[in-house]
């Protein structure tokens, strides 16, 4: 039978800068009776991915220019947090009633540059998105395969909405040991008729399935582990690989 | 344990016009000993509530107005599946790369009005979305509430591509008895920070979750189950509250 569990992972510390986010997963998954095994793909929400790196900035220490204080004003945000969103992105896309939607250096075409207030411990703390989440992705990968000997993938989410539609859902915003796509043009359906139009962003989908049992509120669960997905293997996958050149745009 | 099951239903029959779709589904669940119980989520692909609503239309009985044959000469395409896409639609957001972005009758923008060609019978045959697939939701929720006693959702799902990310995902169409949308605006994070903006669009989630065993090709599983979501009821639902109003897309 075909069965995919999504198995969240509670029971985590409070993660701060400098934690082995790796150990912690596979600590709290050992304790919980559901022990990471090979083929597993382990969902983590960027923010704590965020914190365990130390990106987290405190408001009250960032300066805001001239201009972040003009688009804070109109919108009625806190400078600081506009600063942070600014220093954080590579353009703005739209700024309209009250929200900034950024293209943030990594290139993700989002609000707020992704920069984040919930679930960060401190008043005025925000967490940043990481560095490099694709990075994230197999070092918690890597460090896995050292503690347990599983070969595991990794998914750093994030949620986004969306052009189209209302509401956020999750995404991947860094992946490791998968490919965030699965293409399947060629295949046959059914019936024989081989498939033209066919690309699933299955990284995207592994992030919306975990986000069953991520709460971003009270029950705290920042990492799942989905298990019994077949997922294809990959060494040098990128999320950015599910970002659309601009010009390649057809909604527009 | 926080843990969502993923459930594909397999051994379904090849459906078509006419079946009851909601008995078949209890059927086969059955059958696999997975029978369906109460709170589970059924996700079902369109192409299979289409064929069972007889939505197919063969292309050769199509004739093609003179705007569709210009349309299939500049693209490259059969000018009876342009036809089929024009009629299916209110109107064009994009023609480019042989692609045409439609906006459907019920208000989805998304590729050839959802026509689809795969997982369809017939050389020539077609699958149109259903008429109403709220509608169609709600009658296999009904069907199953009679014939099991059973309180379920259900999600009518369709594979969309999207404007700022690469590959397809998943998304709801149609629902009954959930709320497409989970609003957890005022909830407290794990500090006591009220989140301001969160509006989960949970019925995309879940039809991206059940793509993780719904396979449109070589398997052939059109229906999941998803089980140990706790989800938020609704009598009233509709699949279009997922649907962002063109004046408000943020993202432009």
């Amino acid at each position: 039978m075909n069965v995919v569990r999504i198995i969240g992972i509670e029971g985590l510390p409070i993660i701060k800068a400098g934690d082995n986010l790796a150990e912690l997963i596979c600590n709290a998954a050992e304790n919980q009776s559901t022990p990471i095994q090979n083929g597993d793909i382990l969902v983590v929400t960027h923010v704590v991915v965020s914190r365990a790196e130390g990106k987290v900035v405190d408001l009250d220490k960032v300066a805001p220019s001239e201009f972040a204080k003009t688009i804070a004003e109109q919108y009625k945000k806190d400078p600081a947090l506009v600063e942070a969103v600014l220093r954080e992105s590579k353009g703005i896309r739209r700024m309209s009633d009250g929200k900034l939607i950024t293209e943030t250096k990594h290139g993700f075409v989002c609000a707020n540059s992704g920069v984040d207030k919930s679930n960060v411990p401190g008043e005025r703390n925000v967490a940043l998105l990481p560095e490099d989440p694709d990075h994230s992705a197999m070092e918690i990968r890597r460090e896995i395969r050292r503690l347990t000997d599983c070969d595991v993938a990794v998914v750093v989410s994030d949620t986004h909405g969306r052009p189209l539609r209302e509401g956020e859902i999750n995404i991947a915003i860094g992946v490791a040991g998968i490919s965030p796509i699965k293409d399947r043009r060629g295949e046959k359906d059914l019936f024989g008729y081989v498939l033209r139009v066919k690309r699933t962003a299955i990284a995207d989908e592994l992030a919306s399935a975990a986000e069953l049992v991520i709460g971003q509120a009270d029950e705290g669960i920042p990492v799942a582990i989905i298990r019994g997905y077949n997922y294809p293997e990959s060494e040098d996958a990128k999320a950015t690989d599910l970002v659309r050149p601009k010009e390649q745009d057809l909604f527009r």
